[in-house]
């Protein structure tokens, strides 16, 4: 490994991790200076289990005002979040409180944007402009799995087009992110283990690149292979504390870009960007996608570092070295496979009953390129439509 | 491994890592609001080799104003810090910056406590006032050992008394952090073993604890790992950068917070305090003067936590498990002090010619419990001041 790129770690979220760690929310909205808040979430489960209910009476106790708007659903869609833009307009909102996962923080953080933008802030998506303000965030996380929590990026699905586009910024940075696993073993076991896929993946995509420092590439091991156990754990025995635990802290780690410092690039990408365009069309789970596009990608990119490949394959799949680095390369995308089985994941397309006509591939492959104006991948390989397209049919 | 307390995570400091990252500075001081700067260092050695010279020139292409303010020493006194206080003052600045690396930080954290606080900054120190502000602090970091780049703490040496206390708080997290590895390729041998050892120590800290989350375990044992190869890398090729960027690396991670996430309690803290008194008194290297207290600390606590020291053994020093943890935990602290001789360390106070009387132990021990006023240990045992005289005693 050689000298890299200047890379950055800014992860200025203020975490309180632990049981009962949600019942710190009056203090935190506080400390962040919040007096009137949108309080944003997802289903009206919440609400009738009575765990809102005990949410907002911590931010009575502190005399902060609030605004209930839930309904959001994953793969968030825009025209919530405009509502929600309206709406904390119309009130004079001064923070945005997410309660929920990864698709309640991202239509947040749509929310933070369009309300410091004049016009549609869907133009911020489609790289119309530049945002240069967000409103102040904080969540409550009720399921760990997209790292939104900490991360700079979020992801947003416009449904004119059904097109699903993400954005990185500073901006959007959460000021604080309460986190109880406890609250997470209630899940249904799907979610758990396309909770698994997608945060082992954060890190993979940093992992499966040129060059990093040794100790990054350890930590980058480290996390995939724990957070592998403790998704097999979490499905024999939802009420693992660790477990729960480990991928709670696993997925806000694998994408605040503490696994990527180092890196001769941020990352690849090309598996995340590959199956946005899938669950944009489809409406599958975002980890349940990574399952099937992943695999294909890495059969796809093999020959291009299969050492790279190898020993993820030791140290995150107990492969059993052989001296040829190819085919360990390949016994490592098989045994993630198998592990993709075991915690019941797909692994193609037509086993989540999606058989995609060419037409369909075409299009997905073009929207991936943002037509033809861009190229995906990272500095292992630079993938053009017709290699997308190549990995589209390798995943059915 | 059952549940926790509350853990906080909150490392908001913004860390360009890689080489040239110093050439980021002008951009970091605009970033941050700096307009008046104290340019706070050590030793005349930047300013002959032009170093310095080349930071002003970056902060002058900026239109910032600066004052120079050098003269920091290894363990960095009260009285320097409070002539910064001063001249801070005199000259209406706004932000500190510290070339350097732990001690001219602790040093600039000083001064921006003291900036803030209308009576003798000792008081901080000494817990007879709380700080409820600081100046915003930033740094170029040429040396990686303490972490003070991205902790909550800092510590100061009282030369009434020869008192050396630390003090931690958020207020004095840094605004920015510019780390290039490259900057310690011409630190002498001596300094990068002690780097070494003070930056595995900060995880071992925080490692010794009861309980943890088992993915904070892994980074625990990683790093643990990665520095101590790092470490004799470094030794070997002084300009090996990849064992340069994860000494530096690590100095940061060890100490920001990042690697107590989940644990039971925030972490040991003994084998820093019984060290702070040492070098207070005979004003030896940090690092050297921990490789010295810990073998002492760990053969006394050992059977408090065998499980513990044998893992310990095993992940990160080699050593073969035999079924019997107590053994085997013997066999890791032996080969941590083999390892700390490997790197040219004392693992005895008469390696260091340090020949302490009973009288100067009692007193050691005493100011180490504030004179009987605190215990010290974390969550495997309690530490009185007769126990404090026996590890000083078994160091000896």
């Amino acid at each position: 490994m050689g000298r890299n790129n200047l890379t950055n770690y800014y992860a200025p979220t203020d975490v309180i991790f632990g049981p009962g760690a949600e019942m710190q929310l009056g203090k935190a909205l506080k400390k962040y200076g919040a007096k009137r808040v949108l309080v944003h979430y997802g289903s009206e489960r919440i609400v009738k289990n009575g765990f809102l209910g005990k949410l907002l009476a911590l931010i009575d106790e502190e005399g902060i005002y609030h605004v209930e708007f839930g309904g959001v659903v994953p793969n968030p869609r825009l025209s919530l979040a405009k509502q929600g833009i309206e709406l904390y307009r119309k009130e004079n909102l001064d923070f945005i409180l997410a309660i929920g996962g990864g698709s309640v923080i991202d239509s947040a953080k749509c929310i933070a944007y369009g309300t410091c933008y004049d016009g549609d802030v869907w133009d911020i998506y489609s790289r119309k402009a530049d945002p240069v303000a967000a409103s102040p965030l904080g969540c409550v996380l009720t399921m760990a799995a997209a790292g939104s929590e900490m991360s700079d990026s979020s992801v947003i699905t416009n449904e004119d087009g059904w097109l699903k586009r993400g954005f990185s910024s500073d901006y959007i940075r959460l000021k604080f992110a309460l986190m109880n696993p406890e609250l997470t073993m209630t899940l249904p076991p799907y979610q758990t283990a396309a909770a698994t896929v997608d945060i082992m993946m954060h890190t993979m995509e940093r992992y499966f690149v040129k060059d990093t420092i040794p100790l990054t590439e350890e930590f980058q091991l480290a996390l995939c292979r724990k957070v592998k156990e403790a998704g097999a754990k979490a499905l024999q025995d939802p009420k693992d504390y660790n477990a729960r635990a480990d991928l709670m802290w696993g997925s806000s780690v694998s994408h605040n870009s503490f696994m990527n410092l180092g890196n001769s690039v941020r990352g690849d990408w090309a598996s995340h960007q590959i199956e946005h365009e899938l669950s944009g069309i489809f409406d599958v789970a975002h980890g349940a996608g990574l399952a099937v596009i992943w695999p294909a990608w890495a059969k796809y990119i093999l020959k291009d570092a299969p050492e790279k490949f190898a020993k993820f394959g030791y140290r995150v799949l107990d492969v059993e070295p052989t001296g040829d680095a190819l085919a360990d390369g390949k016994a490592a995308i098989e045994a993630m496979e198998e592990f993709y089985r075991s915690i019941g994941m797909p692994t193609r397309l037509s086993e989540m009953n999606i058989f995609p006509t060419e037409e369909q591939i075409e299009r997905m492959a073009e929207s991936c390129t943002f037509f033809g104006t861009r190229t995906l991948g990272g500095d292992l390989r630079t993938l053009y439509k017709e290699d997308l397209k190549a990995i589209y049919y390798l995943a059915k």
